[in-house]
Formats: structure tokens, C-alpha cells, sequence
């Protein structure tokens, strides 16, 4: 069994009691949903702490008015079953009331960073990333924060916050995982019916393919987005949003894939948006 | 003698030290140049806690461009001779870089309260200190911090902060510390020649003018304003920034002094601008 903690002030007596037990905790926040992706993310903290924490809250804050807010899948049963198998401590499951209590008013924005690829098509998305994620760090103290890199901006986001505001804590980075034809795991890959589901790896078969011509000695960024969008332009119903090539850490375009690179894209299947990366070293 | 700390990574071993050690730490988070207002948040703090830390930062965010940064006052040798009196753990002077170091670009914003009063004065202002006084309640993690109500905006932003991001610390706040003709200290009280100090006690004058204006029964906030300013510009060399009647927690303008109202006044009495407020409960 798994202890579900719904309210702030339990979260944080739980959290407390544990440390001061000397434990370490491991914090893998999600927006629940979870598919092997997050939980890749909890067995890792498992490895590296003796306590793990999962939290999950699908936070309104980072959707726009126009977004999926309401449709985001949800289903607290399934998730906890998974997470029973996984002998992790505590589920924080708060209500939006308990996170944005009345006269809420306080937020977070890493300037530069959030207003790039998906920050230009999502406005406010991450200061409210980056204001959740820092009300779980406070509420929960942990050691050590897990993100899965196919949200590859939030996590350039997150670490440059817990440096700037001198939190205490370390940002966690792990490898996208995929289905067995390459799409991203992403909770919102639910939204596809069958159709768009077998276009989806398009994606991750452009940035393959940007990688091979990168390692073939291609290192013009203009000519790699342009075969990307071709190849992705050869399905019909996928509607790019962006194909960006930029630097790792500042995430600034950049004219030449000399390493340090990230190239993602974002891109509307049917009415769903989906994300994906890779980056060159 | 007092230790003196400028790294942040010094600050942080020093700070997690004492409480891993069970000590309750208090954090007195000024500008420096400290008068007896600063001081009296000190001993409170002392009487609180275990240990005190008192950190001296001009913070460059907090400051417009057309605002005093280069000339504020500073004395570290005058304010470590005060502060080794009260037998404090260890000031925290760090530089600019250390705390806004390259490529920093995190800040928090509390809407709604910090375009009020001074902040539709002062643009950006309190979104400065809201990120520096966040920073230092994360490197130093004190049980409480201490600030004056002088800056009762300030107060007022600080605690829907440290509310609304789940922050664990008690902001204490304590009364203002004044002159014996009234004026409330300040540290930019110094910029004032002979002539402008004599003037500066007609803002306290017309602030026990209005509060006895209440306690008289005139309750309408338009009239007692006007008597405030009337009152104030009776001196030459005064000029108004604003004067505001508003409610304790919103800072949101009222009709009626009712109770739970703070009337505040800000003025410029040459180039110097001051502010000053009152409680009426």
C-alpha cells in the first residue's frame, strides 16, 4: 500500500518526519497518467534515495485557456495500482484549492528561457511550470527532483531556477523512453485514434534522421530543418509547430550543429500537440 | 566578534551547520547602513532564536534606473561595530556577482499587491526584493525573518510569498522605529541636509492628524486624505507621491477607515523620497 497524502500540511509533516530520520527523498512530480516514461522516473529515485515521493497534480496554471486542461486524462486508480508494485513512500494527490488556495497570487518566470520553442506557442505555460514545480520543492524538501527529458525546455527551465533562487536541491534528467516504433511516451499520446497513432513516429523518425545527416558531416542548422520538415510534411495531418536547433543550455538558435545541441520539434497531430527531442553532444 | 560571510556556499554550510546542530536561526535581512530600526529587529530576533544571522545587500534589483543604487549609503565597518554588540552569529555580505551571477534570469512576482502604493511608483521594485529575500530564505533557511513595517508593503507581499510558495519560514513583523520629533528611520534619512531633515516630520504630523481624525469619527477616506494633504503641503519642499487609505491585506484602495486599514504616505522632500504609514485597527 501506498500512503495517498492529499493535503499540504500532511505532505509536509510526512516529508519532515522522514528527514528527520535521516532519510533521503526523491520527488518525481507528474501530472499522473503515468506510463513507463514516469515510471523510469520513479525507479531511478528508488535507486538513489531511501525515500521516493510521487505527486501528482495536473496543474492549471501551466495550461492556456484554449488548452486540454479539462480532457487531460486522469485515472488515480490505474496510477496507483503502478505505483504500488513500486514500494515508493507517499502519492501527494492535492486538490487545485490546496495548491492555489484563495488570493493566490505568487509566480515564478525564468525569463529568456520561457518564451522560446514551446513557451512562443504556450504563453504563461512555464511560469506555471516553474511555479508548481518550486511549491512542491518547498512543500516536500527533497534531495534529489526527477524530469524526464522529453520535456527537454522545462528542464533547462528547472535548473536554472533551483540555481537562481539557491535552492536546495538537485534536478534529475532522464532519457526520453519510447514505444517500440519510436514515439515518445506522453500521456497525451491517449488523445490519438488509431490513424494519427501510426503517423506519431514521424517525429522521432525526422530527428533520427537529422542525427544521421548531423553525423554524416551536415552541419548546417537551415538544411537539418528542412529535410525534418519534408520528411515530416510527407505525412499528411501533421501540422508542424516548430523545429527548433539550439544550444543546450540557453536555448538560443543556432546556425551550425557543432555539438551542445538540442533539435526538437513540436508538432499538432490532428488537434493533438505533441513534443519531441534529441540532442547532439 | 561577528563572522563575517560573503560566499553563498559558505552562508549555506554555515546556516546548515547550526541546524543540524537544533538550532533555531533568525534572519534580519537588510541594505546595511543600520539604524536603531534595524537594530530592534535584531534583538527581537535574538530573543527568538538560538542564532541570528543579519545579511547587508544592496540589492541592484530592487532599484529603478533613475533610482539612488550608486549612492545609497554604505558603512560595513560603522554596521559590523553595531552588530558586534548585539552578539549576533555571522553577517551575510555577499557581492553582486554571488548573488545574480551570469546568465541569472529567475524572478517572482506577486501580482496584484506589488503594483499598488510604492509599486506603481517604482516599477519592478518589489519583484527585486520578493527574488532577493526568496534567495536569501533559501540559502540561510531561518525559522523567521524580521522586517519593519515601515516598508508595509513589503511586509504585506513578503508573507503572500512565503504563503503562496509553500516557503518554511515566519515573517515577524515590528513597529516602526522613530525619531524623537517623529520621523521613521530610515537609512535614506542621510540624504537629507539640515533644512529638508526639519521638514520631515510633517508626514508622521499628518499621519497622527488622520489617525486622530478616526478615532473623531470622520470615517470617510476621501476627506481624511485630503486633510493629510492639506497638512503636507502647508510645507514648502514637500511633494506628495501619493497617499493611500487601504485595506491591511489587499492594499486595496477603501472608501471607509473602518479598521483593518493601513494609510500610507509617500514624499518627496527634495530629491529625497521617503515613506511613512500608520494602522488603523
Amino acid at each position: 500500500m501506498v500512503a495517498l497524502i492529499k493535503s499540504v500540511a500532511a505532505m509536509k509533516t510526512f516529508s519532515d518526519a522522514l528527514r528527520k530520520k535521516g532519510r533521503t527523498i526523491g520527488l518525481v512530480p507528474t501530472m499522473g497518467y503515468l506510463h513507463e516514461g514516469h515510471l523510469s522516473l520513479v525507479k531511478e529515485a528508488k535507486k538513489r534515495n531511501d525515500a521516493v515521493i510521487v505527486s501528482i497534480f495536473v496543474n492549471p496554471a501551466q495550461f492556456g485557456p484554449k488548452e486540454d486542461l479539462k480532457k487531460y486524462p486522469r485515472d488515480l486508480k490505474k496510477d496507483m495500482k503502478l505505483l504500488s508494485k513500486l514500494n515508493i513512500s507517499a502519492v501527494f494527490f492535492p486538490s487545485v484549492s490546496e495548491i492555489y488556495p484563495e488570493g493566490f497570487s505568487t509566480y515564478i518566470e525564468v525569463e529568456g528561457l520561457s518564451d522560446k520553442l514551446c513557451g512562443a506557442s504556450r504563453p504563461g505555460h512555464f511560469r506555471g511550470v516553474a511555479t508548481v514545480v518550486a511549491k512542491l520543492l518547498n512543500i516536500v524538501k527533497p534531495d534529489t527532483a526527477y524530469f524526464g527529458e522529453k520535456d527537454f525546455q522545462q528542464l533547462v527551465i528547472l535548473k536554472r531556477m533551483v540555481r537562481d533562487l539557491n535552492m536546495d536541491v538537485k534536478i534529475i534528467p532522464m532519457p526520453i523512453i519510447r514505444e517500440i516504433d519510436g514515439l515518445a511516451m506522453s500521456s497525451r499520446n491517449s488523445y490519438l485514434n488509431r490513424e494519427e497513432r501510426q503517423k506519431a513516429p514521424a517525429l522521432n523518425k525526422a530527428l533520427e534522421f537529422a542525427k544521421m545527416l548531423a553525423s554524416e558531416g551536415v552541419k548546417d542548422a537551415k538544411t537539418i530543418k528542412s529535410a525534418i520538415a519534408k520528411l515530416i510534411n510527407t505525412e499528411k495531418g501533421i501540422r508542424i509547430d516548430y523545429v527548433s536547433i539550439c544550444d543546450l543550455e540557453t536555448l538560443e538558435e543556432k546556425n551550425t550543429v557543432n555539438g551542445n545541441t538540442l533539435i526538437a520539434i513540436a508538432a499538432y497531430i490532428g488537434k493533438t500537440r505533441l513534443i519531441d527531442n534529441t540532442v547532439i553532444k
